[in-house]
């Protein structure tokens, strides 16, 4: 008979997707931002499989929820009126009007985003961007990834692809980057970088028991690295003090050129603890043109964490389909 | 008597300064952008007597003219709210109320700007930047001037410094800056730099009489080494094209980072013939994050030259004035 209150398909939710090169991940995001349930399928090879995924997902949700928006949160170029994936390298959407095809395909309001501008919307609502109107995420993962709000707005420059960081050539020859360039901000100063960083040290010093034991074993990444210097590895520790540096010339990048009142570190290498959170700052401050005689931006760790996309993204969905 | 209306002192205008480290230039600037005359001032070294030279100057204008409003182009930090030099590295003002001070000295309502700012809003109004409401101005001077034109408003930043290009360092370890740092763009993409390429390549190459003879009589600037590729030079050709590639580094920066719809080359350099100017754009266009995936912002001279900036913060003060 007819569903009463009580019924699950009475919540209203706002169904968000993590786009990324292995899964489409897929949360229902109730109207106060949390998110109730997960569910995901791997990402697909071409467009038309894309779309019948999140199908597929929408649909999933909708037997537990009034699914009222679907928002994307997309790791690519978006054009600037959020309708298109210009080109995202590790999916098949090119040039491709996705939130269209989704929302006439879904019969739903669809909001289509760049990852880390979701990601700083929901710091925005919820989280280290709550009451500030200017300020940048700067988020570490595999890469950078980047996002200013200007005004209490997203900023998107021209073309939608602003803020970018994560390619600036900072060291002139310097170690090859995916992209085809060499020495990108991204090679020196992301939880790849930290692997590399430690890779180096590692054939240039002996005396790691931890790192050797995690190379050993195909596990040494971004966090392992942290984690060992955490628990006193040397190397780790000089690796780790290596990133400071490069995180604070970062960090002087986003103020001399964005002028932010406020910071907010984000991705997983921000989850652990962070030893390189006051080096970078300092280094950060030397190097701000200016230095000294300038107010500094406050820097802060993110709050949401990984969840920030698919929770600012939801929110953009429902502003979206209820046009506030 | 009574004047009359073809009296000059009934036209009305702006007085707007251009505040350099060297002279106090006063332009009277009329209604419609147009520069009726100059005058200046050695720029004294005190405050109070920058106070009095600036009334000296007014007073002046006010002489042949109806000054209704006075602008400041300034080369230094100024606050957010457009009140206060926080620091000019080349004048004696520390944090100091220009607005206000000069205000009530002078009884008329004065607007501070940053210089690069200014002359931005002279190319909005009246040059290179008319019709569009996203795009950078990249001044090519003694160092980088930069600003940025957002939905047809100057974008200042939180603390008022937004965006500042010449001290980003892309070369580590590199040629020593003047602001204590190595490596600072603006050592490789700005007049002195062209001198400082030019003078390495001297050191390494024999054969250019052209720069060899202006090195010798203490008249090696940029425009004399532009001018001399000009005149055909191999050397001069060597440095100008080395310049190209580190304005198109830089270019590639202002568009990864603000993606801007166009970009406007100003300052004393993008006068002459640009030989750097087409490599420095394709240059550019290679080394954006997503090289061939996105839009291109246009790129084109400046049209007002020197005279951007106190066109600009002539309309700025008016606009202040009149409250339009």
């Amino acid at each position: 008979m007819g569903r009463t209150p009580a019924d699950p398909a009475s919540e209203r939710v706002s169904v968000a997707f993590d786009i990324g090169g292995t899964n489409l991940r897929a949360a229902a995001v109730s109207t106060s931002g949390a998110i109730l349930s997960w569910s995901s399928l791997p990402t697909p090879s071409t467009s038309d499989a894309m779309r019948e995924s999140v199908m597929h997902l929408v649909h999933e949700m909708q037997a537990s929820y009034r699914v009222d928006a679907v928002g994307l949160a997309v790791a690519g170029f978006i054009d600037p009126e959020c309708e298109m994936v210009r080109f995202a390298p590790h999916l098949p959407w090119r040039n491709h009007p996705v939130r269209a095809e989704l929302s006439d395909a879904l019969g739903l309001p669809v909001c289509l985003e760049h990852d880390a501008n979701a990601a700083a919307w929901g710091e925005h609502l919820y989280g280290a961007g709550q009451g500030r109107s200017n300020w940048v995420l700067f988020a570490l993962g595999t890469g950078i990834g980047a996002a200013l709000i200007q005004n209490g707005e997203i900023y998107r420059g021209a073309f939608g692809t602003a803020p970018e960081f994560g390619h600036l050539t900072v060291v002139p020859g310097g170690r090859p980057c995916a992209c085809g360039k060499r020495g990108c901000l991204e090679r020196y100063c992301s939880g790849t970088a930290l692997v590399q960083t430690a890779e180096e040290m590692l054939e240039e010093h002996s005396g790691s028991s931890l790192l050797d034991a995690a190379h050993r074993e195909g596990r040494l990444d971004g966090k392992a690295v942290i984690k060992a210097a955490e628990r006193g590895d040397a190397v780790a520790q000089a690796v780790v003090e290596d990133f400071g540096r490069w995180l604070g010339l970062a960090l002087s990048i986003v103020v001399d050129v964005l002028d932010p009142a406020h910071i907010v570190i984000g991705g997983g290498l921000s989850n652990l603890d962070p030893k390189y959170f006051v080096p970078a700052q300092k280094y950060m401050a030397e190097n701000i043109v200016g230095a000294g005689h300038r107010p500094l931006p406050t820097v802060q760790r993110a709050v949401l964490r990984e969840e920030a996309g698919v929770i600012g993204v939801a929110a953009l969905a429902r502003r979206l389909a209820t046009g506030s």
